[in-house]
């Protein structure tokens, strides 16, 4: 017999309606060891799983789906939503290469409607989706289901101003987990406090106004909860929540670990023909205790003990070396600030929060106002940094050119999991970052190699740069060393015979695998030098004028070509009579899948293989590729 | 005498507080013949700075700068503030060359504590400002000035989340003159609508419950205040607004047009050691008849003739046939759609607006969630365009990215003043989204030169291409096209002679100056083809290959040189085996200043005489320039 015997008979959404209700926790039991199951081995998120068990299981119940829509912002919550979508036999594969990937992604299945892994999306996606219904004459329903955390994300506000006043059914399900990825800190997340702490009943002043009494159902759910409140009914539907501001009908708060009342409060929710807001209070980590009790370990996690809960390897790396790093400064400089966009732990700032409480600032997920908030810091005389990944750095371009650059306001940015993630895949990639900060008009960027760079970068960014200034570092921690490779400059080092007539070009992690990559081509006889690169915009002139004196150069980049500095290099080196073959080797106008990054770097060849191939390839090969040609 | 006999008196903010009360109105109407005066020669953004004579006016007497604090949003509204420091005389400058600039400008006056241009900046770099003040212990106060518009922008919404916790006086000015640029959309203009109506009172609950009465001043504003309110005390204590969800006191609202009410609300405001949000009435144009009138065409304005109030040229344009050619599609295609950031005007939509009403959609200033909303549509088969300013696009970076190209959804982007715009100066300037394009995977981007190849790119990105695809167009109309020159490809043309030695590349309206450049050169003797490229992502093989047969290459580019087009095409003939010298002429490592639109194409050398300069220096100069040398 199967170990999962309901969950193993659902193939499709459908089947969950099928399943009797007296079964339902045996339902979501087996959804939860399922989930512990395969993220203990796999990695990925688990607590936000484990936190919408209940509720996604009673919107399967309630809604058609796909012919009714579902948009989970972030995505990293979808777990459930795929095992009862076709994707319980292959859940195994989860986030490995080809594998059911951690998000939703439509190319998996018609039940994905619509791509995330970036927070606060999702509103505004679904109401494109309700739009394009509604246009074409379409009655399904259409629904965005978004954290308490997401909802600190201006994007969010921007679709409920949109929203507000749309004359259709559109449900936005609010899965307040009373703390996001770090506390939640600011004022929505406060103000859900005072909301959630209230007895359970519905507030329902338009709905009462447009004459609920009517609606059957929806008067039969009020009235059982209504039993259960003390308040008075006229303060009950007189009272304004922040979505009635906005034009939502308030629905909640209603028990996100109760599938019947969670089915109730769905199938009042279609009944109401304007925007509802559907609150919905869950826990984190729901079940498993070790994810309970430690919800922000368990949020985005490696392989762990499932017994003990116990993470299989502990992960220091350029995240807490960083964050070490700044504490030491600040020890020392009361101007240091630092701030996060609601990523306290991922990017190395706990102890930070801790030890410099008053100069750390946690501004929800919202990167936008950490960049313009600095600036505004910064031109008071503090020196704030930035500490964000890379790929969330995206949502702040305008900010760095508007804010930072062109206002001239030194702000520090601590680029952390810039180049390849691995298993979170395409959507989180550090890939962009170089490209990206490459077209702000003096900007400076520093993407050292090992920590002891990483420190002086920072070190540097912080005294003797002005305006914007950036120091990037991969995930995870150093990678081989030489043992003869001396101290790590922030502005270039060279390694190897200076006399050779090959030169490998690169910066960042690349360096080590380009390390090995020469040693695998002494083996052939050739005689390779590295220019190893720290300060990446602008480069040194020294560093171009080394480099223009070689026979042929290959420049390798763990980021896009198009906007990077292998191409910025190519001018450089071309202006300072650079007569040879110039190669590069860099990510091309495609974005990379989920696989490990060890696999990633294998198949875009840049890692130790990769390279050796590609420089042996390319020295056979004299016509066709390469320009500069002599 | 002179004609501003109080203005001219006031040399810095102090000197405000010297005028007599009875003189309020006098300076005030000369406060705005000032205004009327230099933007009807200078051009500049007119009703907005109408708007808020009174209420910055009123913040000059009240509050002590510039040790307090002003961030303006967008800073178009911040003439009067730049007459009333120091910049009366130069005034006459506004927006020119060298002159004074039509934005906050730290570079010009201590008294602009913080640069704008961009909306909903204004609460996070205050918050910013604020928090170092309180960080080193200064008492001084911080106040953000933003309009209803603004207000729809996600960062503000940020900003008020992050804020509302704070523990100190921090103050947000909610300029509300009841329309952004374009007539406001959404929930939030409706909902201050709501508040407006009411009777002029003074909301005050959090205050009172902290024991107001103890505050003598307050109190007594209080109480003049609620004398004119038929509201019973208690719905006025305790009735929530927005604001109040957010943590922030609501004052309001008040009538932004009687400055001693202004002065009191504002001293009011001073004694709240929390966020406080003042709600302000104004009227957008008030006092110049024709912007009273029309505040939309007076928003941001060329110029126009006092009496009349009639512009002085029409500008029909990129931005007019774009609209018309998209209507024209419409009225065949019921899948299309148009999304406007609160610009429906500026992108040419209105006649699509009143024509598809139903299939037109203005989400407020929110480019964010403008790109997402249109994925959903995109999502479910419509054609979405979104009709943006270049400049305005740098806000949705991600969004282009994750949800656009990396969910295959099919968006096309009509971008909007393209390349250089003139006196909005270095915050406007639409030079950058090549290069943010460029670094996207799979998307394509076309730059024609005349309407006929924007009409053309708009159809071919609406039925020929998916996932994203942008077309983008400079301000004002078409520029000189050559008799001789035929059909404009959305691919490529060449003009001139194909066996030339010597080739330009270029696109967009730069092709305009590069034939005339061609035929300064021609009277020189040189002989130089044109390789005028449309479609610059991906540049077509055939195009590439044509080039890379030429012994010398000049690439102009009407944008930042880092990651732009000019170097991809370096790249691809150096793989075609090119040999010859490449040469870039595009934006360096740097922001263009305000000037005229060919003041800055000179400065740069890509109008006709700079790109001829150019070609003779570096044919004159065989050594040091160019690369690819042979």
């Amino acid at each position: 017999m199967s170990e999962y015997p309901i969950l193993s008979t659902i193939k499709f959404s459908h089947d969950v309606k099928r399943v009797d209700e007296r079964q339902m926790d045996a339902l979501c039991s087996e959804i939860r060891d399922k989930l512990v199951e395969v993220v203990s081995v796999n990695g990925g998120h688990l607590s936000p799983n484990l936190g919408v068990v209940e509720l996604t299981v009673a919107m399967h119940r309630v809604f058609d789906f796909p012919k009714d829509s579902v948009v989970w912002d972030v995505g990293h919550q979808s777990y459930t939503h795929k095992l009862l979508t076709g994707r319980f036999d292959s859940f195994d594969t989860l986030r490995q290469k080809d594998g059911v990937s951690g998000f939703p992604k439509k190319e998996e299945s018609p039940y994905d409607d619509f791509n995330t892994g970036h927070s606060s999306t999702s509103i505004s996606a679904a109401f494109g989706i309700a739009n394009a219904k509604a246009m074409r004459g379409e009655n399904s329903h259409t629904i965005a289901v978004i954290g308490d955390g997401s909802l600190t994300g201006g994007l969010a506000f921007e679709a409920m101003n949109n929203a507000g006043r749309f004359n259709k059914n559109f449900i936005v399900v609010l899965n307040d987990n009373k703390m996001s990825i770090s506390k939640n800190v600011g004022a929505i997340p406060r103000y859900l406090t005072t909301v959630r702490i209230q007895p359970w009943y519905i507030r329902v002043k338009k709905v009462t106004e447009r004459g609920l009494s009517h609606i059957p159902l929806l008067g039969r759910l009020m009235k059982g909860l209504l039993r259960r409140s003390k308040s008075k009914i006229k303060n009950i539907v007189y009272k304004n929540t922040l979505f009635d501001c906005f034009g939502f009908t308030y629905l909640g708060p209603i028990d996100g670990h109760n599938v019947e009342e969670l089915e109730n409060a769905f199938l009042a929710a279609k009944k109401v023909n304007s925007p509802v807001l559907l609150h919905v209070v869950t826990k984190k980590g729901k079940g498993y205790r070790p994810a309970e009790d430690k919800p922000g370990e368990f949020h985005g996690i490696g392989q762990f003990d499932i017994d003990s809960g116990e993470p299989m390897s502990s992960h220091k790396g350029f995240s807490a070396e960083f964050g070490k790093a700044l504490c030491t400064f600040a020890d020392k400089d009361d101007k240091i600030c630092a701030i996060t966009a609601a990523m306290a732990t991922g990017t190395g700032l706990s102890d930070f929060a801790k030890t410099h409480k008053n100069r750390f600032f946690d501004v929800g997920i919202a990167e936008e106002h950490a960049v313009t908030f600095g600036c505004g810091l910064a031109s008071k005389g503090y020196r704030p940094v930035f500490a964000v990944y890379s790929t969330f750095l995206q949502r702040a371009y305008d900010q760095l050119i508007h804010d930072a650059a062109l206002g001239d306001n030194h702000l520090v940015l601590a680029i952390d999991r810039a180049g390849i993630v691995g298993s979170d895949g395409e959507t989180h990639q550090g890939v962009f970052d170089v490209s990206m900060l490459n077209t702000i008009p003096g900007a400076v960027i520093y993407s050292p190699c090992y920590f002891e760079g990483m420190r002086k970068s920072l070190h540097t960014a912080l005294y003797l740069q002005k305006g914007l200034a950036a120091v990037r570092y991969p995930r995870g921690g150093e990678l081989y060393r030489p043992k003869d490779f001396g101290e790590e400059s922030i502005d270039y080092n060279i390694y190897g015979n200076p006399n050779a007539h090959y030169l490998i070009v690169t910066y960042g992690r690349l360096f080590s695998y380009a390390c090995k990559a020469r040693t695998i081509l002494a083996e052939q006889g050739l005689d390779i030098c590295i220019l190893k690169l720290c300060k990446i915009k602008p480069v040194s002139r020294e560093a171009v004028f080394f480099a223009s004196r070689f026979r042929e150069i290959w420049f390798f980049e763990e980021g896009v070509k198009n906007g990077g500095i292998a191409r910025n290099f190519s001018d450089l080196v071309g202006f300072r009579g650079f007569k040879g073959r110039y190669h590069i080797k860099a990510i091309g106008d495609e974005f990379v899948k989920q696989m490990s990054v060890d696999e990633a770097l294998a198949m875009l060849k840049l890692d130790s293989d990769g390279m050796a191939e590609v420089i042996t390839r390319d020295l056979q090969d004299e016509e066709t590729t390469g320009y500069f040609n002599t």
